[in-house]
């Protein structure tokens, strides 16, 4: 039968990492349960949502912690309830202890509160991994990887595929992730430090967003690792587990051509604010597309709602090469992809109307670029 | 033909104040519009709900706007597409001209917005009223009665009249503000320093909120007019009308007793974090009570929930005196009353389990009280 101190803030922070994984309207009614196992080296606390799960350790060794460990044991709580009733106790630091067969006593002050809990038993077992050679990737690069690609899928679940991100690793060093739903696509490439195992992978962009979420910025690395069915996303104390989705991911390399004719370069931040006054316009117009028109002298783009108005404005730029053209697309996918771009400039080539359009940042044109494709109009 | 230029940033600050009345889903469709009326000295924006109505005015005085107005007119626009283009566009400064009928361009930087309006012929006229022999009142005053007795009217549109506050007016200082929704009840007190005219009218709760939004902090006094079916708050700028509730408020000051059998002076924080721990668990039994227990050693919370759990603690208090009780009672009704008590201690008396118990800030027992029923338990 459990029992345990702990200090209540960092016994709080690690539940609510692990409570990303947790939903309480989960399908099955014991996925709403956080998971408590206690040894005499230390707590783990376990989340799961059948798509990602969430284990979180805290060790005696942490002297931060302040964990004592009485008596090993686990059980199942209420994970929304248990961590509610956690961040209301008064004191700094708190008891808990088993004092029936799954009936916590959590004592902190003056304040005693009883939780009936369930056994862990019925709980599911995370399939084990094999963690022998990681890939050992920077935490704050793969926030960044994240945040390049993951908006970029689609979440329609037409084509479940496309709800992921394409991971995959050649020549034991050339990364890669893409993400495409078929209106826009993201491309990321790295080149790694250091040779390890190829991968193909596809992951759900919400699981990858969780990620980003659940790691905080003072884990300097992540260690990754492969099975067939799921990926591990590890560090020191958190150890992040997703599914793989099934199924193959299109070529998305026949979609980039080095051609173009027309190639502008804009500041990234003004074109996203014009783009955003667009938007405001054509989310009243039956096709929602602004129409940018290039020639050799300006930019100009253009919304005409006959029931709500029209925006006209010249917008800025650095330089202007190529062709005169003129395009139409939906703004919000030019505004979402400048959303991703941190550079100051964007470069932007155009090959014709009906051709996808792409962009990079202009200080790094090869290993980010994306891809947006036009709608004809009229 | 409207034509004017003004500074971007005073526009949206009163666009946005205007906004609070403004109802995109209101079921009579001009009331989503602004009206804006231009004369040679200055702006006024009007919108309205039915319930509320907000009149906000920039003049040519005002230096910070810059406010030049070249030609008067007046015209409907729909009010949150045309905030979110103002807020949208790139220079500080806006030119606002009326085109054609109803149609306006909207000029800042290199942008241009056309926008189609709407002939202010059809917008409904705001009730005049006589602004003779104001009630003249702090800003900070007005605003904390609000906050103190708005929370404790009904939500319920059962018994309308419990929707509202009651202010009265007696012997032409004496204030009183009151609200109750028949489980608790919040008065407040207040003897003015000039003597003005006697009033009493129920004021929508909500309508109160909305007025603690509109007005700033920087609006030193608001001065207050009365009619038979509208009340007018009205500082230099802005004039906030709202509607007043039709019916009999019920009498409130026979449930004030000055009998009791037990005072307790407690911490007002903590006890209201004691609460808010019962609170988690109370909500999962079925009468959703804590049960206070006071001797004249201690006074301790209990909640037992078969399913969930159970708390038991002692609270703080500074002082026990009296009879020996038991009293339960919903926390949720406790937890707001002692939100709205701002100073450190509160004074609680109790007459007997099935009586209501009263709370007034240690500090000042005259002036704020608060009444919550009990609920019996077997």
């Amino acid at each position: 039968m459990i029992s345990f101190s702990i200090n209540k803030t960092v016994f709080l922070q690690a539940l609510n990492a692990t409570k990303r994984a947790i939903s309480s309207k989960n399908a099955i009614p014991i996925l709403s349960s956080l998971k408590i196992e206690v040894t005499s080296e230390g707590i783990t606390l376990t989340g799961s949502n059948g798509q990602i799960s969430i284990e979180n350790t805290i060790t005696v060794a942490n002297e931060n912690a302040g964990l004592l460990v009485t008596s090993p044991g686990s059980i199942l709580l209420e994970a929304n309830f248990f961590i509610n009733i956690v961040s209301s106790l008064p004191d700094y630091v708190l008891d808990f202890e088993e004092i029936e067969q799954e009936q916590v006593l959590l004592t902190s002050g003056k304040s005693e509160i009883t939780l009936k809990g369930k056994s862990v038993d019925h709980y599911p077992r995370l399939q084990e991994m094999v963690t022998t050679n990681p890939l050992v990737l920077e935490t704050k690069l793969l926030k960044t990887i994240i945040s390049e690609t993951a908006f970029a899928a689609s979440t329609q679940e037409s084509r479940p595929i496309l709800t992921g991100v394409h991971l995959m690793l050649t020549d034991h060093q050339n990364f890669k992730a893409v993400a495409t739903d078929s209106h826009r696509m993201s491309q990321r490439k790295l080149v790694l430090d250091k040779a390890t195992d190829n991968f193909d992978v596809v992951l759900p962009s919400r699981s990858l967003r969780e990620l980003s979420a659940v790691f905080g910025d003072d884990v300097e690395t992540i260690e990754v690792f492969f099975s067939d069915s799921q990926v591990l996303f590890r560090s020191e104390t958190i150890s992040f587990y997703t599914r793989i989705l099934e199924g193959i991911y299109p070529d998305t390399d026949r979609l980039l051509s080095s051609q173009f004719e027309t190639e502008v370069v804009f500041t990234t931040a003004s074109l996203r604010q014009a783009m955003e006054r667009a938007q405001l316009i054509s989310n009243a117009t039956q096709n929602g597309t602004v129409k940018l028109e290039m020639t050799s002298k300006s930019v100009t783009g253009h919304v005409n709602s006959p029931e709500v108005g029209k925006v006209n404005e010249e917008i800025d730029t650095d330089s202007i090469n190529g062709q005169d053209l003129t395009i139409s697309f939906n703004p919000t996918y030019l505004i979402e992809a400048l959303k991703a771009i941190k550079s100051e400039k964007v470069t932007i080539r155009f090959i014709s109307p009906v051709r996808p359009f792409t962009l990079t940042p202009t200080d790094n044109q090869e290993d980010f670029i994306q891809l947006i494709t036009p709608v004809r109009t009229n």
